[in-house]
């Protein structure tokens, strides 16, 4: 049986730091979903559309990667696509408590079942977030190196006015 | 070919909240290969033969899973064991920036071919440690639930006199 | 004299893991005052009404614990209910920061005469917050276990729509 | 050629615990120039004009310190200025962590031009910021000493109503 | 009954921080022993001894305060002492997390019967420790006003050849 | 007159994180003293006459740069070579509690004389530490790139048998 690993996120938008993270897992898993979450509640910059075709776009040579949108439990979406773990990445000591808390309520919420599984962005983009890249970019910041080139036109053409 | 993890620690004694992250990860690769430290520099209360010989009876119904002895560069052990990631548990904060340096250095050490993954103990278990154990068992105080049957009963003797 | 502290919070709604601590507070006073703040700036689900009946249900076994609304300066409200302490639950390291801020702001807002007092939830309710309780219900995943009856019901009618 | 330093911040109020890094960083820099972000996405309880009032009279008596508004990119501006390096306060663990991603972000825009300086706040004012100000000041609670006195009365002028 | 509570700790010295845990502890409880712990292995500077009488002249002035040595497991000796809490300081996150799991560890033990509270030093010596102590003590750096005048005479005579 | 400051520390061994922050903070200041501890009690690798030798060697182009051994307390040290400030550098979580509480020690030490000044090493190197470094020299491992080069071959030589 096919060992299948979910990564969620909001990838409002997509940064290297993802990338990286999603690279990685797909060496532990035989096939990895990324599930990109539609958010409403945090009113994202890119609406779901642009973000799953900038996910797609980042992922294309990626032959055991997935991309899908998703919405309601994490956990009842995991198990309906037969996934034995969710992936998360940790840079920080503030995202470490929440990302705890995710996953003692998650492993809760499925019985046991799903697991969590935690892998660690390279050094170099240990200060990298979406929220950091979009606050760069809009005061017109170079975001180039921190984003797929795609996501960099993107934001180009949001903050253009 | 087969996805092997290694984890590797002290195990000075195993405890409940180890065998747990054991478990778990066993379900994600299909080999786990607990690598038991010798670390002299660390003193342990058990020689490298009684933690080798409790880590082995507390894991002997896991087929997947083996036990083995290992001393040098952790990067090194894997590669020649060709795992692809080391499996580590978090339990608290203070745990995870050191693991995160471990892991970056690790990363480095092996020109990225091995990964490090990070598990979360169960929530019962989020104040156990083997130094807490050790504390406990030293001033005679139950530890029973916390550690495996025949770890029980070889602190009892350890601390008997 | 009796010993009376307060126990302070939005309880939007109350869960598991604030009545194991105003369960344990009380064991150390003579008297707990329960006191529910309207915290119109947090937006809260339910109303102050709703909150102070599910928190009164809720404690309503407890002989000397108090339910009470309250709204303004917390240190004035202690020192005018003759309190000598304030209570409050610690589970992350992040609460902590915050906690130890507000505890140094009250001490010297009273002139040194009210103490904050902290104590822990129970390891499995570590990660149990009002906002996850919320997030899940949202997404109509099960959180019996985690509040009392009637505000798991109460969770249920407001997002049956 | 003076060594010139820039210490932004949305000062909303200014603190008592804002005028002690000032002071400090002054000793360490020939010039330093105090930069006032417009900040709207923050919606400030003082208009720009108030909070570069508030902190012009605050200074007044530091020759080597200027009052600026500022908006856009950080290092830019930094940049124009001439300045070498970028004064931030840092009171707790979690400050902390923001602080690094933005000043490593930062060194990276300016290509290692632009450094950030971290000083810390005496103990006094360790629990001292710009939100526990209002927010005491919103139930009329007294907040002489934390902040300078033209601030004191800006803040009951506009709590008074 | 009497409430009584327990503050153990090594006390190697005593400093002004623990005296105001203590001095705040007293009027939470009806009666506080301070339990002075033998603690061989820290290889204490001071002897048991030593640190007995220095702690009894330190609070021979608040008389629901009483000082005793203390060997073994923590919960067993409060349970002996009819106490209902244990009573710890807390400074920094990095105390925290050993905090909590020792809390929790302690509750386990004393299967619920010992509840620990935890207290905040005052701001001014938030930097304070015994470790901290000894090492100014030890380059014949000042150390009135954070430990008792005694404390001070102690440390003077042991580090003075 | 000549702003100057000191960059204390153990330096066993000096790395290229730590070059880091003297080659960044002499940008800063005239004059900066790279101030290294005899440290007996850390039982350093390398002998105080060995680290000076290698710190010497790796700042001998950085023409503001001295380099010195010291003993006893850092600020008598500071204040008799006329510094203003002290230069730590900061990389994660754990080190900066330990030094906000070192910081405040000193500034009371100092009577507000002597300033600390936090600087942050860039992201390639935030794993970075000389005890790491040793570990690994320890098991034959590969440390080219953390290390000087003189340091390196030090490393090789101490750990050949």
């Amino acid at each position: 049986m096919k060992r299948r690993a979910v990564c969620p996120g909001t990838f409002d938008p997509i940064t290297n730091s993802h990338l990286d993270i999603i690279e990685r897992s797909r060496r532990i898993f035989d096939e990895v979903i990324v599930a990109v979450t539609t958010s409403p509640s945090k009113k994202p910059l890119f609406s779901i559309e642009e973000r799953l075709e900038q996910v797609k776009d980042a992922v294309r040579k990626l032959d055991n990667v997935m991309v899908e949108s998703f919405d309601g439990l994490l956990v009842d979406y995991v198990v309906k696509k037969k996934g034995i773990a969710i992936i998360r990445g940790l840079r920080a000591v503030s995202d470490f408590e929440y990302e705890l808390q995710m996953a003692l309520m998650n492993r809760r919420l499925s019985q046991g079942v799903v697991e969590t599984v935690f892998m660690m962005p390279p050094e170099e983009y240990s200060f990298l977030s979406s929220t950091m890249v979009k606050e760069v970019a809009s005061f017109k910041g170079p975001v180039r190196g921190l984003v797929p080139r795609k996501v960099t036109e993107a934001l180009r053409r949001k903050f253009r006015k």
